[in-house]
Formats: C-alpha cells, sequence, structure tokens
C-alpha cells in the first residue's frame, strides 16, 4: 500500500487469532470504505477493554471491578465451587444449569507444549481457595479433549487427601441426538455411563 | 459475559467483516488473555487511520496526504491511466507491470444492487480527468467476474466518441497453468484470444 499508515493498521490486525494478510488488508479497506465510525468506536473501546479488564480476585473471571458480580453476590453458595477453562463457559453455564455455587475460571487447560502449567492456569489459588472456604463440592466442568480431561485429572489427582465430594460433566449422547450423529468416543461413554430408568 | 466492557468488545468487533458472534468473542478473549500490547497497539493505529487516512483529490487511492505517492510523482506519464477496482490492485501492478502511468481507483464496481452505481465509483471525476489530462490510453484492470466486465463496458460506451485507446488486461490461461486446471470460460477467453508466434 502506498500509505504507510495504512500498512501499520493491515499490520496491526494480524494480532487478532486466524487474520492472515489477506483478511487483515480485507478488514481495513473494509473500514475505510464503509465503516469509519464503527472502525473508530472499536479503537476506542479496544483501548479501555485492554486497560480496565483485569482477573476476578477470586475466580479469576475477567471483569472490571476487584470481584466478578457472581463472586460479589452472597446469595451464591461458597460451598460449591464450578471450575471452566474460558469465560464464556460461566455464561453458558449461568444460562443452562441453575447452578447457585462459584467459578474457577482456568483461563486455559494443562498443555506443557502451549506453556500452559499449574502455574499459569493458577491452580495454587484454586487449591488455597478451595481449602480456605472449605469447599464440599467440586464440579470439574473442563472440556473433553484429551487436555480438558488431563486437567481434570490433575486437579483430582492434587485433592486426594482433602475431604470433597469431586464430580465431572456427564459425557453422553447430546439432547435431541441420535446414535448416527454422534462420535464413536461418545457412544463410548455414553454406553458405559448408562443409567437406570 | 458479566462484564459490561467485555460484550461491549464483543458487540464491536463485530464491524469486521466476516467476524460473527464467536469469533468476536474469540477475538476478545485472545487479546485480554495473551496479546494486551497487541491490542492497544491496533487500537492506536486503527483510531489513527480512521481519522487521517483520506482519498486522493486525483486518484481516490488512500493516502494520509492530498495527493498519493504516485500522483505525486512528475515522472509518471500523465497520458496513461490505468482504472482498477481497489487500493490493493495498484500496488499488485506496481509489483508486477512496470506501468509507468497513473491510475484512478473505483473502490469498487458498478454493482446496483449494492448500491454502488457510477457516481459511487466516481465515474464523472474519471471522464473529467481524462479530458483535462487529455489521457492517450486508458487501461481497464478491473476484475473479470461480471460486474468487472460490466464496469469496464460502461465506462467504454461513455467514452465512445473520445480519441482514446482503451484496452482491457489480457484474459487467458495463468503463467504455468495446465489446461486442466482452469475453467472452462478462462479456457474460451484463452482459445478466442490465441496470439501469432
Amino acid at each position: 500500500m502506498s500509505s504507510d499508515l495504512l500498512n501499520a493498521l493491515i499490520d496491526s490486525f494480524r494480532v487478532l487469532p486466524s487474520v492472515g494478510p489477506r483478511s487483515a488488508r480485507r478488514m481495513a479497506l473494509h473500514l475505510l470504505q464503509s465503516n469509519r465510525k464503527g472502525g473508530l468506536n472499536l479503537a476506542e473501546v479496544l483501548s479501555k477493554s485492554m486497560v480496565h479488564i483485569k482477573n476476578c480476585q477470586s475466580c479469576r473471571n475477567f471483569t472490571e471491578q476487584e470481584l466478578c458480580s457472581v463472586c460479589c453476590d452472597s446469595a451464591r453458595n461458597p460451598l460449591k465451587l464450578c471450575v471452566v477453562e474460558n469465560p464464556a463457559d460461566v455464561d453458558l453455564l449461568e444460562l443452562a444449569s441453575g447452578f447457585d455455587g462459584r467459578y474457577f475460571v482456568l483461563m486455559g487447560r494443562l498443555s506443557p507444549l502451549d506453556g500452559m502449567g499449574p502455574i499459569e492456569l493458577g491452580l495454587d489459588k484454586l487449591f488455597e481457595q478451595i481449602r480456605i472456604n472449605g469447599v464440599k463440592e467440586l464440579i470439574l466442568a473442563t472440556g473433553t479433549s484429551v487436555e480438558g480431561d488431563a486437567t481434570a485429572q490433575y486437579i483430582t489427582d492434587q485433592l486426594v487427601n482433602d475431604d470433597i465430594e469431586i464430580t465431572r460433566l456427564a459425557s453422553g449422547i447430546p439432547a435431541g441426538g441420535d446414535l448416527e450423529a454422534i462420535s464413536g468416543n461418545t457412544l463410548k461413554n455414553a454406553f458405559n455411563n448408562r443409567q437406570p430408568v
């Protein structure tokens, strides 16, 4: 591009995940050609967010306050704790589950090759909280990927001597699903975990 | 999301082309979790770009000045004008063609359903420039899509009474291409435009 600023803009878009040189150029030209107001708004909200959004002191979820809205809520039961990988999982569970306890957000899952170890996931803080608050029920709602399973297993192993009930989300056939449409592993789990009717 | 600012950030990313709610969330979380510096830089460059990048007074290409670097360059031949759809096309032609004339950037192509008519493409300005500068050779380097062809045809029709040589980029087999790998229309064009060896 003949404009230095435009080149810099295209380069800057490359920080976004899965955005290569062609997408970055398309984004820059699109905003310049047809949505400068939206671009300015994005710039403003983005810069505010990068400065003001931090991690909740208690559950590590994103928030602009010291404590997030769930951790501030005295109606939530502090004896139940649900461990999730990402902030988005908290929202999904809040919508779907009716869970009345608190959360702990790992901000990832164990994946040593990507530099995600127990320290990066804040597991020391998790164990400290479990012991200080006397948590009675721990729900491991990490994903069912290999890394999600490994993360749940690691946490379980570390708590083997604690008096605490640990559960994992049920794995089985999705609601409304046909047997044909699910993977072999899912079917295997569903068969092994069959329930009395 | 429990944070209002985070919700606003996710919403703001939706101004980018082909970014839906899931990609927008992924972008926001990625920057917050692992690249706040890159996010801040993007915000700064983006806000500068939206304010300072404008259209060249002569060719409509993006530039921070009144005239872009090509239009400022007195070594370029003002009697040759190459019409392209997008700013990116100028860069590609500059790299590949050795063209020594000037450009005119339509910032789109004729597409009435998308609100792109002759006015939006600045065609009145194009014709004015051609007549004022006494352009002798006009190269229509619009794409070979239906709209690109229609745009080239429209411009040609408007200049039917002017003394000007109008050409279109050759359409044929890509360099290094096998006959098998190209579309039927491309092959038809290549056959019809066959050249003496």
